[in-house]
């Protein structure tokens, strides 16, 4: 490949070098002249009247600068989507362990804290309820009770049931009653925490106009600077959001977080205020994840097709929806041609920390519990998992559940892929076992602005709204660089705000490469014809008979002909036109799938329970790598977060409290390198029609496979079928014993027994 | 006029709440971590080889973190044109005294100025030229002596002549033998300083990604980040330029300055580093303006017509051609019709501070001479002179120097407001008189780009390259708003670096409101089309048929039915365009000429000579006064700098060494509010064709009149003609006791005798 092609080469990200010497800077790295610091004080009741709130104390002591209740705030709920259920700052009642009830600002951190344990709350306890099981019940203790004047509210699942998604097609009961075969089952996922590392961090500081800065560690700084106008009652003109370097989000970052406590500690003050929060509260204070009950039932003919699908789920969603309504409904179908379905999601509030996103959660629990069933199904019919998966396959032309055609895809191709590298059918020795799932997605869409300028020297200079996450910065540069046909390292990134980027959607759900590298990609063209039209002129040549590559524009015929980039953008500055800017904004891209399988094999341990993992293989439809190596590494940190979810992450929450019991990265098992086999990945090249250069979406679906291929290798091995998440030494050991699970699973009978279809 | 108009209102400026509570950051408040300081030291020569720098201890004293020379930079030469011939730094040679030659950065600023006073220099003094008049004789000592390897250097002035402007028209001495009189004058103005508050200051640092960012007090970023770019002989895209707020530029700081030494100590070092000028320094390092002198030739009909110009202007550059060649040759007509001319202007090195930018300065030394024997040669011919100026003054459609025709203008209408305001013509009682001058000037142009944003509540994020001077963002902000139907406070200016705006000129030449301010306009108009696009769409109804004001778009026809820009910036996020963005680039605009006519009224003390300023009335063609407030402050400051170039402002320099002798505002003289008559200011508004809303150019022409004016009211209060600058007291009691102007007049017959027009 030639030395300064910029597209599909593992070149270094444009940050490395600031990463690595450690002066890149994160929120917490910013420090302004006069600055407070900030803590936060948490209720410790899971649902209660506030009856005092009694600060003096606090504001009495030293160095404490100010410090403010929900009564700071504007009379204003906010949310993630329609239904606007919370407070930024508990009002009157709290509704989970762990929600802020007061901030204070002082000169230190000691002080703050100091000042934190000196604020005098008495609570009268209300009734509450933990168990999402107990909270969807028509006679359910109300978590929010005053929530039928919440706009949005109200699908009928009864009881604290706060949304519905739902999809139908065909005749399902009919479909049902003509099956060869019905299968149910029931899966359970766990509450589980994003893991990032960084904590989330801000800086809020009052300029001298009135208007608030804030620096903040943030996937989508547009959607902070909406949700903090809301809460603080102001235009979004008076607002503008730095987003720093970020230490990590998956998901959790996409929306305002802390931001609205040093925000108006610094309104008060007239100082700037930094809150960096601990790792207790990255565990109690924001949207993780919680539990997710989900029946399927499938009818099966014998030749192995699916012909039809009833799928319910029960999203326990906290106290509040952190994250609007559960995504993954449709995923209730797997990447499967199944004629006539019936799909009903509900979320459900409880008295729990409020859930947020994680790369695709939803998305997730719903692989784990349709790929798990896909397995189970297999072999109650007694086809091979991987044939009956192929038989029932999506292809090109299909309709899928939101009613778009199937395009192109490489699906089948990343399966393929997958039992070639593996070798499958596959029969290990004693209590060894393979197992494959298939993860899908779509490449994200929404929003996305860029703005390309030729700087006179022939550089780039390239401004977007988007954060950068796991190297899309370098990917978006990438694309920058071979559509103008510079080197990578000829392209600035620009840090960007909210005040000088035009609107963009947040960095998260696969969009940046698909939809941000799009724009890029649109603006860099919009760049280029400028460019071209430019030498057409001054060489005296058709715009069509030139080239532009190499940093220069050349007459393809007559290639000493030619001006360099730097040429032509002084020219630009005295030519009609002015100074080259390609410009281009979208909203929403066409539908293009991603698909990712996995394969697995573990050892079981039959007298403890512990599986270990041996080998992880994966095959993934990127379409094009932009950046084969920054694909790689998003491909295999997605499997890893996937295998941590099936092997040891688990959010405690004690049922009567609804407490986060082990909020430390000590309780809190991640995966360490010593627990993961080497994961062996695989890139297919379908292009899809509409991504820049062909690329589609990478980052969502590798986290999908792990919990179902897991589990359908630990079933291979030892011949039990383990339907609840994380896959525990405990856990499994209890299975081989043939125990069933204790607790948590949802009675969908009791619950919509009326409505299920019989067959 | 309505609450909420934009345009034509005195609103206040955007940034008045950041100024007034001293929170606005300047480039002196910029705090880094580790930041060092930076301190130089300068040349105490004129013209000396540098024989021995010995640095070794200032760098062995403790503190000190490094010490630069010109070895430590590339052996690139820059210039502010195709003239480069210049180091940043003295490599082994200095040209005048205060010339950079050693910097030094250690932790604190004592320590810094502790070392660089322990750097040993030695110098072998070289021949050398102060006198401009020297300097260009043939056989002139030379300034540098390899001048001729410069590029762009040669003109044929002889000596050390490095630029020429000409223009010629008609038959010169055909027209001078044909006419009735011939009058022949010389005049002299002084050097001067821009007298700008704050003092140059700059933070380079070297980022983890090995790109240096400079906070800057910069009128140019862009032309910062080029040249900087060029005496670092690295790529434009790895530097970033942040142009902080600004107190006071006026043309000083259009260009690189002191960037360059914190930049190479950075680099160096890998630390950030501060270097803020002292008073000294900013008289003595960088760009002031130098001495003119100026003849002028003109043949006059006895009805007044003036049928020929013969001007020859010599500009002593200092040492380095610091500001590109002198403007103003054209303006040796005046705004007058002259069918005959003959017009050169030079440029010459001598050993003395390189010149830079000062609000036009040429222009208004020009205008000194011009008006000033324009009173002279009406005085002789016996007609008055506010007469002979309308018997000449050009009119639309005449041809101008240039070549360009024209166009409509107010020159008549503010010379006219001001005959009526002050009541011409006029007879004062004894040592008083009254006097007038016209100043001429183009509204500015060059790059311009804009970017547009409307945000999801409806308010307004605008984004350009250009830098705040004299409140031009609120202008800017007021035409983004009149165009989008907005109210000001709806919209925010975004604080920007050279990454993330596109490529725009400086701020300087008048050219902010009449070329940005049109590029913003068009900007908002882009913005506003895909508001009624979309709006058109959604409401059913063609976009002719949509008005867009007051924060909404509504169909004329039918008021009430409407949709907020809030609501159409939601709606564009999901619609096919995506987020509505207005982008605009332009390189150039037509001639929009802008006339200032000024009238003073003096009180000469003839015991004592000095002079006062008893009434200041002057009107100026703005076209359209965007923010009449700011138009208005505009022209009274420019008021002021004229006056204090009339009456006491002389940087005064050492005949034999070229030193600058009063650096220190102690002893430089402008003018105190004690000083100053009330400053009348009439406001003529013949709008351009092109500019935004018609508005013209408003900075530089105030400030080219008081000179002559002044010079005129003395003639007419005391009958004496001063032709050399500032009137001091003891110049206008020498002129009234009939002494000569002593010294310093450049003898041009002898000079150009053979070549000039007899008559």
């Amino acid at each position: 490949m030639p030395e300064n092609k910029a597209l599909g080469r593992s070149l270094p990200r444009v940050d490395a070098m600031e990463k690595i010497t450690g002066k890149a800077s994160y929120a917490s790295d910013v420090y302004l002249p006069g600055m407070l610091m900030c803590k936060l004080l948490t209720s410790t009741e899971g649902h209660a009247r506030i009856t005092k709130l009694d600060v003096s104390k606090a504001q009495a002591l030293p160095g404490v600068r100010a410090v403010i209740t929900g009564q700071d705030y504007p009379d204003v709920r906010f949310g993630s989507g329609a239904l606007k259920d919370r407070y930024i700052m508990a009002k009157d009642e709290v509704f989970y362990v762990g929600e802020p009830v007061a901030a204070v600002a002082a000169d230190d951190e000691i002080t703050a804290q100091e000042a934190v344990d000196l604020i005098k709350v008495e609570y009268q306890p209300l009734p509450m309820v933990v168990d999402p099981l107990q909270a969807i019940a028509d006679d359910a203790t109300p978590v929010h009770e005053d929530m039928e004047s919440f706009e949005g509210y109200g699908f009928a699942g009864g009881g604290n049931n706060c949304t519905l998604l739902d999809a139908d097609r065909g005749d399902v009961k009919q479909a049902f009653r003509d099956a060869d075969h019905t299968f149910e089952e029931t899966y359970r996922s766990q509450p589980i925490n994003q893991g990032f590392l960084e904590p989330m961090a801000c800086v809020a500081n009052v300029e001298g106009n009135g208007r608030l800065t804030i620096y903040a560690s943030t996937q989508g700084p547009y959607q902070v600077r909406a949700q903090l106008a809301s809460v603080l009652d102001m235009p979004l003109s008076n607002i503008k959001v730095i987003a720093m370097e970020m230490g990590g989000g998956f998901g959790a970052k996409l929306r305002l977080a802390l931001e609205g406590f040093p925000a108006m500690l610094s309104i008060k003050t007239g100082k700037p205020v930094k809150l960096i929060n601990t790792r207790e509260e990255v565990f109690t204070l924001n949207g993780p994840r919680l539990e997710t009950n989900i029946r399927l039932k499938t009818a099966v003919m014998t030749d192995g097709r699916i012909v039809a699908r009833e799928a319910y789920s029960i999203f326990d969603v906290g106290a509040y929806l952190g994250a609007g309504p559960n995504s993954g409904v449709g995923h209730a179908l797997g990447p499967y041609k199944i004629p006539n379905f019936k799909l009903r999601s509900y979320g459900v509030y409880t008295n729990k920390i409020y859930v947020g996103s994680y790369r695709a959660s939803g998305v997730a629990d719903m692989t784990f519990a349709v790929e798990s069933h896909m397995d189970s199904v297999a072999h109650q019919i007694g086809i091979d998992p991987f044939e009956f998966r192929v038989i029932n396959a999506v292809e090109e032309g299909d309709i899928s559940v939101s009613g778009a055609k199937l395009p192109r895809n490489g699906l089948r191709e990343t399966m393929q892929a997958v039992k070639d590298r593996i070798g499958l059918p596959k029969k290990l020795g004693a209590a060894r076992g393979v197992g494959i799932a298939v993860g899908e997605w779509r490449s994200g869409s929404g929003p996305s602005t860029a703005s390309i300028s030729v700087n006179e020297d022939g550089t780039i200079s390239m401004l977007t709204g988007s954060v950068d996450i796991s190297g899309s910065d370098t990917s978006l540069a990438q694309i920058a660089a071979e559509t103008l046909g510079v080197r990578l390292d000829q392209v600035v990134v620009a840090k960007r705000d909210t005040d000088m980027a035009p609107f963009t959607g947040p960095s998260g759900g696969s969009r940046i490469v698909y939809s941000q590298g799009k724009v890029v990609q649109m603006a860099a063209e919009d760049a280029r014809g400028k460019l071209l039209s430019l030498a057409s002129g001054r060489l005296g040549v058709p715009a069509d008979a030139l080239a532009c590559e190499d940093g220069r524009v050349y007459v393809q015929d007559n290639t000493p002909q030619e001006l360099s980039l730097g040429q032509l953008a002084q020219m630009s500055l005295t030519s009609p036109q002015g100074p080259i800017v390609g410009n281009a904004s979208l909203s929403s891209m066409p539908y293009a799938p991603v698909y990712n399988t996995q394969a697995v094999e573990v050892l079981v341990d039959e007298k403890t329970g512990q599986v270990k993992l041996t080998r992880f293989v994966q095959a993934q439809d990127v379409g094009v790598a932009i950046n084969p190596m920054s694909v790689i590494g998003q491909l295999e940190g997605g499997a890893v977060q996937g295998i941590g979810r099936a092997l040891s992450e688990e959010m405690q929450i004690d049922p009567e409290t609804g407490r986060v019991l082990n909020p430390s990265l000590a309780t809190y098992l991640m995966p360490l390198a010593v627990d993961l086999p080497e994961i062996e990945t695989i890139l297919i090249n379908v292009p899809s029609d509409e991504g820049p250069f062909g690329a589609r979406a990478v980052a969502e679906p590798p986290g999908f496979g792990p919990p179902a291929a897991i589990a359908n290798a630990i079933y291979d091995a030892v011949g039990v079928r383990i339907t609840e998440l994380p896959f525990t030494a405990e856990r499994v050991l209890a299975a081989i014993n043939g125990q069933k699970p204790k607790a948590g699973f949802i009675d969908f009978e009791k619950l919509f027994g009326e409505e299920f279809s019989q067959g």
